[in-house]
């Protein structure tokens, strides 16, 4: 593929979005699917056609009117960009029913995103079992981050341990946090956060909701 | 207030992610903080102060440097430009892990958006109530829908049942639909679908690490 490709470069955040929107969905078609065209692509993923195309042109020799895409190709050339290729390990903390919904989350695994360890200070929850993962005590948390090398960390804690749970993770070696907490939570540089705030979410479909009422 | 403002113009899709995030944050501190400043707002939400303050000119007589503001009259423009001024209903269909969490999130309402029913199809989850709201069987969502004029819906329903159940909630006068199921639903025009898939959110942060790892 001797095209121009996003790799080495920054891809803009919106465009990573999508672009991890077309991998999941091309993930999820049956597996006797093998060609698609960007026209069908774009319907089913509710996005227009002209911004899918111009997307694949960037992704390299994809993109054009009319044809159709090797699904496992295409599949391929975005896990290489959104540098899924390698295995990643997570750990979570708070396996409540937040946390306990993404253990029992099946699709991460297609990702090459693995869940090794769960963590919780609920005695309740202390060795219970999600797909296989035993929920461990808190203060054995950082001594299996380290063990295992593992950089990306889940938060699923109430509001009010989320920074100190985070500066634990942090101090372990965690270097990506996903925060399901509704509050921001605060890394040293070198560190990345994504602030997933469910209120976040529903503020931006009630906008979308007042914006379409209006048209 | 007499300055260029976004109301009645449509606020680009990032600009509303970011000003949810301001509103979340000012609807999260401390009762007693009456003032603030850009820049501190800035640095405790994890986004850059000129950003932040081109945002707050956007809304009118904000996002002078150096000056503080008064948090409670930021908070009631964010809420006038996001529209959230009115109360929101929203009923939830699926009551699993993943819907137990969020009938149990209470930042909701602090954004006027109130869940008022619960619908699943499995007899153990009928009958159970989350912060009062009992579980429904999914036989009684439409006419609940109907009956309460609700026009938001949250689906946390199986890959398999998405679309139905999507078809179903816009088929009793949904007209914004939230979901959190792996398959992208589709929706007829006049109505807004946000799918929050939670692999794309974890290909995301992957990335990002990605890209930090390279700096």
């Amino acid at each position: 593929m001797n095209r121009p490709s996003p790799r080495g470069k920054r891809i803009p955040p919106f465009t990573v979005l999508r672009f991890a929107r077309y991998l999941n969905f091309l993930c999820n078609l049956p597996e006797e699917v093998r060609e698609i065209s960007s026209a069908e692509m774009a319907r089913t993923i509710g996005i227009k056609a002209t911004q899918l195309r111009q997307d694949f042109f960037t992704l390299g020799g994809f993109g054009r009117q009319g044809r159709k895409y090797d699904t496992r190709v295409l599949e391929e050339r975005l896990r290489e960009v959104l540098a899924l290729q390698g295995s990643q390990h997570m750990v979570l903390v708070g396996a409540g029913n937040l946390g306990q919904a993404l253990a029992n989350y099946q699709d991460f695994e297609r990702f090459n995103l693995y869940l090794r360890g769960i963590f919780d200070t609920n005695p309740k929850l202390i060795g219970l079992r999600f797909r296989g993962i035993e929920v461990m005590g808190l203060e054995h948390m950082q001594d299996f981050i380290r063990e295992q090398g593992i950089e990306l960390g889940i938060i699923c804690v109430p509001h009010s341990v989320a920074q100190p749970v985070c500066d634990a993770l942090v101090e372990a070696g965690i270097k990506g946090i996903w925060n399901f907490s509704p509050e921001n939570v605060l890394v040293p540089e070198g560190v990345v956060v994504q602030n997933e705030n469910l209120s976040v979410g529903i503020m931006n479909l009630s906008y979308q909701l007042s914006i379409a009422r209006e048209d």
